[in-house]
């Protein structure tokens, strides 16, 4: 059988050039050419649990997600896969649809398949399953316990610039749209802050919570198309200002509110969270507050592979947010 | 040290059951419970690379996509990512923006690290790196000697189905706008079949090609800006219909000529390709011909899984498609 010794000595570079190739790290072009020459005249197959057994490291990173249907989540992995694949590990990418079994059965999984990492964006309380692992976590927009390192946008400043934009414009009694997870995250936030700005500016602000459930299905559109139709009389919404706390809603409410004939930017306002754009590539969807996706998915990375390397890392990161235009809004 | 068999003896179940518990195959509720009662118990920690060597399967399919930027490509991840989970398997993920080094390097790598499958979206000369791979391959829009199966939409019918919307709603100019790679690919299809059923009726069809990168980067984007502005002349547009291969450039196409002044759909007619919808929830971004991008997947995987087991799975599967009215088009 031939070795990575073999490999080495056909190719004249060292055992740990070779492994670097194998590995996809960096090493010179030149190098790389000679030892994939060397792989291919001698039939070199590279045994990855050998490798494991030795090496202890599988260069697998795994992202725990709701799923790729939220660009925003789409986007997010996207940059996490570049990132990783830059330092030359793997991405395994594991959709939970908020479920809250299928969160902590996905952890079980890819602790059982020696992954180096995880990125986790949870929803529900998955400290228990996390208790006793070992490997490094990266937790989205949640303070957990047992991971090195929590990265989100300012939930606070978002908030605050949906409120201040939305006074400016003129609302006087405006709704803050949300579901999802009442745990301790970050995200918590967006709603309080908005709801404290506008209140100190005496608007009046509601609390609309369509629930615990994460993931946005029928039953929940339902209950939003809902919320909104009871809302209206004689062709008046009794809200002029509305901040959800995602783009989805937003893009939700918006539509819905048209087709009930209302008039957006003109007699209702809606601002989103997240700044997503029209396929990612064209207007931005609603008016919105950009979360800095790349920038959060190069952080989690980088916070990542240093608690890998057993380096010291930031418990938490806060990265900046803006307001951006999406013509859901009026001009100040 | 624990073994498989010790868990097996202490949770009174065989050691296949624990076998499927670890592999996250189906078992009875009841059953799953019973093996990580006797995990926990026993401090028992699964050896995978103990396990690659023994059953030769890691469980694992690699996806290797352009991005997840594009809608098209996250959403057909995420449900391939879905139905392999319930199959239990796990999925790694590959991005390549299109760039053919990349495609084969990962080709390489994940090949290296003993996928069990290649769920392979391709669009450069691959076939070279594909040559001495054993491992099944199901291949995407593209027909490749050494993949097993080519999953595609009906492009021939999508590029007739958005012919004929342009010539009944009174279209006598159109032009079919696409960048990509001219390789042999399913995706071809779509442009020679518009083409060739508007001049069968007698319409003028100009086929506008903005080169091979298959990414729509910002150089492309300038391209497609540029034939735009060159083909309008005191506000009026050299074409009334527009017809592109992707989503993508529809909205490209919609946003700029908008800006430029001109109405659509009253003046200029515009379909897309496969049939996105605002952030994925809301109103179909452009008119388009809608892949049918959920049952691409399922049965990417069954063929997948099929070739895996070794059982006869057939060359060449074609799914429906159809238009889909998102705003640019008039009423017939």
């Amino acid at each position: 059988m031939v070795t990575i010794n073999d490999v080495a000595a056909e190719s004249g570079l060292s055992v740990g050039t070779v492994s670097k190739v194998i590995n996809n790290l960096n090493v010179k072009e030149s190098n790389r050419k000679k030892v994939e020459a060397a792989i291919d005249r001698l039939g070199y197959q590279v045994n990855m649990y050998a490798r494991g057994f030795k090496i202890d490291k599988t260069y697998t990173v795994a992202i725990i997600v709701p799923d790729l249907i939220n660009p925003f989540f789409a986007l997010f992995v996207n940059f996490v896969e570049k990132t990783l694949v830059g330092e030359g590990y793997k991405l395994l990418v594991c959709t939970t649809y908020g479920d809250a079994e299928k969160e902590s059965s996905y952890v079980s999984i890819v602790v059982r398949n020696r992954v180096d990492g995880i990125i986790l964006i949870s929803y529900h309380h998955i400290e228990d399953e996390l208790k006793n692992i070992t490997i490094p976590i990266v937790s989205i927009d949640r303070h957990l316990e047992n991971a090195g390192c929590c990265i989100s946008g300012d939930n606070e400043n978002g908030g605050k610039l949906a409120a201040e934009k939305l006074i400016k414009t003129g609302c006087t009694c405006v709704a803050y749209l949300h579901n999802g997870s009442n745990l301790d995250g970050e995200t918590l936030k967006r709603g309080k802050s908005f709801i404290k700005t506008c209140r100190r500016a005496k608007i009046r602000a509601d609390e609309i919570d369509f629930g615990e459930e994460t993931t946005l299905n029928e039953f929940q559109i339902s209950k939003i198309y809902e919320f909104l139709e009871r809302n209206l009389s004689t062709g008046r919404f009794a809200y002029d200002g509305i901040f959800t706390s995602s783009d989805i809603h937003a893009v939700l409410v918006t539509e819905k509110l048209q087709q009930l004939g209302v008039k957006i930017p003109e007699e209702v306002q809606v601002i989103g969270y997240d700044g997503l754009k029209i396929l990612n590539v064209g207007d931005y969807a609603v008016s919105s507050i950009a979360q800095p996706i790349k920038n959060m998915a190069t952080a989690s990375i980088k916070a990542l592979l240093g608690l890998i390397n057993k380096e010291a890392v930031e418990k938490n990161i806060i990265l900046p947010v803006q307001f951006v235009e999406g013509g859901t809004t009026r001009k100040e």
